[in-house]
């Protein structure tokens, strides 16, 4: 920018919104503007309600999720499975699979995935954690909730290794057609793997 | 969502940044987990950055720019040529022909176009005091730099009507293929006035 064109609070608003993922520095501008134009309705109470967040919110000492109490409202819930524990990367996928209401069990938040090329080893992640849960609770079943990529796999099987000599049963999501899925649309991996894995109509 | 699985802070943070303009319900869940993540070097100066937003920030009196000085800089700046207006409908596009730093001007931000369909009438912008503004101040051409959609032509025709008894110039800005556009993609209309506008090569 040639000059100043506005003061540089808004600069500065504007330069830490496009830190967000998802927006751009073009699309940070459009977020300030809106925010300054809709200042009581909704500039006052995100400020406000990012200051909540950043006084109370924790990471749950159990399982990794974010919450306003340690342990999480998830490990307090008696109601849920305790024989259960589902293995996700990131709190995101925690939050998706209990959108689908799937399951009612409890979680573990590896904190990411193992991916030597970017430097991230088994000590990067919730790993010695996860081992610990499984060995002191009563705790039957993994399920590894990771994703279908890569490094979501070689994590699986990291992890397959390492709880080996607890013998706990340990499980993977299914691969299929996603529903609503156009088989056009999908990859060959996919197909293969949802013709491999048919079922009785 | 089938039962609670956060505080309700963090579920309020999510609504609130779901409102932002380009973030939908998941990027805003996204962008809620990135906060949390980077609590103190984002989420902190953030809701802080927002707080001085709300509590400084400030519509300028004469041209509708925001800042956090009244009139802004840019209305202050006496090396702006004081004898060019140009009349906007946002502070994004006033901020975007900063951005490209094509002239040396003052604005007038409309807040808007003209939008039967809407319900925005003349009364809805700040005509008044563009007709104020041109009639007192020293001002010998108003360049419409309104958006080249129906709405923008529609507000430029009735600006011009406005501003007729004041025998100012009033200018539009060139139609013609964008810099680095490729012909193939443009429409008609922008291909027939490219031509029709013509220069020498």
């Amino acid at each position: 920018m040639a000059e100043r064109i506005a003061g540089p609070e808004i600069e500065r608003l504007i330069q830490l919104l496009a830190r967000l993922p998802g927006l751009g520095p073009r699309s940070a501008r459009r977020a300030a503007l809106h925010l300054i134009r809709k200042r009581e309705e909704l500039l006052a109470p995100l400020a406000e309600a990012m200051q909540v967040a950043r006084e109370r919110i924790v990471v749950c000492s159990v399982c990794g999720n974010v919450d306003t109490y340690d342990p999480c409202t998830i490990c307090r819930d008696n109601r849920r499975d305790s024989k259960l524990l589902v293995v996700v990367e990131t709190v995101a996928d925690l939050w998706a699979l209990e959108r689908a209401g799937a399951l009612s069990a409890r979680y573990h938040v590896l904190g990411g995935t193992l991916s030597p090329l970017d430097g991230i080893g088994p000590d990067d992640l919730n790993l010695k954690s996860l081992v610990g849960r499984v060995a002191n609770d009563s705790i039957e079943e993994v399920v590894l909730a990771v994703n279908a990529t890569v490094d979501g796999q070689t994590t699986a099987h990291y992890i397959t290794d390492l709880l080996a000599p607890l013998s706990v049963r340990v499980t993977r999501l299914a691969h299929g057609v996603p529903v609503g899925g156009e088989l056009d649309y999908l990859d060959e991996g996919t197909l293969v793997a949802a013709i491999r894995s048919r079922t009785d109509f």
